[in-house]
């Protein structure tokens, strides 16, 4: 028999749950559930009740020195990823993280850097959405050079809607102390991930930040980010949680080819038969009017429309399944947690960038960031915001 | 017999050779042509051989003061219009103004404040798209309140391609000196126009501007801008001289729904049924997850698709016939001169923005542009992009 991975969850919210759930169900083959860890006395009784077999635990050190489990999963508030992270580490504990990896680039930089002292352990972080087909092949696609270089990219990705009752279900959601930021930290890690993971990082952010536009809360419920990739290349990234008709709507224009993903199913590609500067040098306007208009575009360009069943349960299945492969026969991660750094690197240059009004270069200034979040911390808990 | 207009076609190139075109060929009704100017003899021999009885000037001065025109149409470039829609008001004449307006603002104003003192004088400008069906109905939508308040609004209008040998034609072409700017003044004008005339003018901007990125000129070949408009709401322009494959969508989110407009001919139309702040107020996002995951999105919006042909001869006709219409019977304008202001004004903004590398009001301040502007004339002036 195949040995299985002994997973730690720590935090048994919805997510923690989702995760029991999927491993109870046989969803995750290579995966068994090792120990439950929650502070909270209603989730203990939720555990004993549903898992009585399994181990359960109110303090995450205690489980992770137990010698229950093999692994853990960090479904806890954002700002203690990384810390959890380390100290599973440093028990020799494998480690897969909820995404964001953190809040903050200099608290993820301490998770990365001690990771790097113990290569031998498998360090993930729940990138779901990598698992997606469609994604994997738009990346694919990138990263043969099938439509080139990069000139371009646009993402409007506004399918997060959240009514003011999800804000209002706990006094942590939405705050800068209790999650470090709204739909950038919460909603829109996966897309940031995505972004990047295919076109590459920006060198530069400039961005307009809404907090609490739509909502009543504290942090952003609305971003529009201009990227700027250093090479020429630009960008913009647009996300809200107030449109309820959203959009998901990306677009990568290369210099051989553009390709469109509507709604996360279907991916336009559009591949030049000559690079576009080439076409620049030889072509006329009447000549590329003659052909559109004439319907004839097939003369520049061969077209390919490829449609994804969406698949939202098994992402996360196949996340742990991946990680627990990476500790049984080391199968290469989807994710690895080291990764995880870009996602929050970006979204600490959008928030930096409304913060100070200004263009921001990556990497930013991470102290200059902590130090602007600490006084939105302070700030809100001065405010009114707070008395409800 | 109805009285038709005299019309003084200035300059005999692309477009006034197509007016010329259109109302020889009766297409422009209430319109005759009474003279025609340019500088270059061989426009000359041409207009005598095609219009051999149609008076010909080589000095517009001229023609405003022969009795030969009732109005003239500025087919010259950008920088001569406001001058030359000065001198023909000056002298009685009605004047229909190319677009752009003119190149800055304090140019365009001085206009705009001479035309203020002659109201008996008709003074249009030729926004032929504002004769688009398409788009006088999305501004219907807008204008009736339908879709609520305006939260955010993108338009990416890359159907601008240029090959290298268009701006290789003429030695003005995409020079600072000889038009005053790229797509921005050249090819965009029409959508920066239908932006703000249909969502109003941005209060700041940001952009993001190439100059000579895959085009051997001095001025832009891609521009991406942020706009805010003070009271909540924002936006995305971006237009492009070098996409082939160009994308023409525009969206514009409100209050009470979402209008997206596909390549210049679909509508799509999502009217919500309750306003969407309603919505979170009463709504859980399992409420949301159920209608649309059960394909019962009809519960909060109706969709409507509307579908146009694309009418690109008529539209420069309509306007043609409407500025002799308002001259003959006070048929109101569909675009005042007056109008062209706004369009230059957010084009000085957006190259403003990117020369200061920073946010910019608006109004801008018009004497700094100017300055800059005058800046960049004389840099092309001693560099070696003129050298060809």
């Amino acid at each position: 028999m195949m040995k299985k991975v002994r997973l730690g969850i720590i935090g048994l919210g919805a997510q923690g749950g989702a995760y029991a759930s999927f491993i109870t169900e046989g969803k995750v083959n290579n995966m068994v559930i090792g120990a439950i860890c929650d502070i909270d006395p209603a989730k203990k009784a939720m555990a004993q009740e549903k898992y009585p077999d399994v181990p359960f635990y109110d303090n995450y050190i205690d489980m992770l020195e137990s010698g229950d489990v093999d692994g853990i999963v960090t479904c806890v508030p954002h700002y203690l990823h990384p810390e959890m992270g380390i100290e599973a580490l440093k028990r020799d504990v494998h480690a897969l993280l909820e995404k964001p990896a953190g809040v903050y680039t200099k608290q993820v930089k301490e998770l990365n850097d001690f990771a790097a002292t113990k290569p031998e352990l498998t360090f993930g972080i729940m990138f779901n959405q990598r698992t997606n087909e469609l994604y994997r092949k738009v990346k694919e696609i990138i990263d043969n050079g099938e439509i080139g270089a990069i000139r371009r990219t646009n993402w409007i990705i506004t399918t997060w809607w959240r009514p003011q009752g999800y804000y209002d279900q706990s006094a942590w959601r939405a705050t800068w102390e209790g999650e470090g930021g709204g739909v950038l930290v919460n909603q829109a890690p996966h897309q940031l991930d995505l972004l990047q993971w295919i076109c590459g990082m920006p060198k530069k952010v400039y961005s307009n930040v809404k907090y609490g536009y739509q909502r009543n809360i504290a942090v952003e419920d609305e971003v529009t980010t201009l990227l700027d990739y250093g090479n020429g290349a630009t960008g913009v990234f647009i996300t809200c949680t107030h449109d309820i008709i959203g959009t998901d709507r990306f677009e990568i224009l290369g210099d051989k080819g553009k390709i469109v993903v509507d709604d996360s199913k279907k991916v336009t590609i559009k591949r030049l038969h000559k690079a576009e500067s080439e076409m620049s040098d030889s072509m006329s306007m009447q000549d590329v009017m003659r052909i559109f208009m004439g319907g004839g575009a097939t003369e520049i360009f061969a077209e390919e429309v490829i449609e994804f069943e969406s698949v939202w349960g098994g992402q996360h299945s196949a996340v742990l399944e991946n990680f627990a492969a990476n500790i049984l026969d080391g199968t290469p991660l989807l994710a690895p947690g080291s990764d995880g750094i870009h996602g929050v690197a970006l979204a600490n240059a959008i928030h930096l960038s409304s913060w100070l009004g200004k263009e921001v270069e990556l990497p930013i200034d991470e102290d200059l960031y902590f130090a602007e979040l600490n006084k939105k911390i302070e700030e809100e808990k001065s405010s009114a915001i707070l008395i409800k």
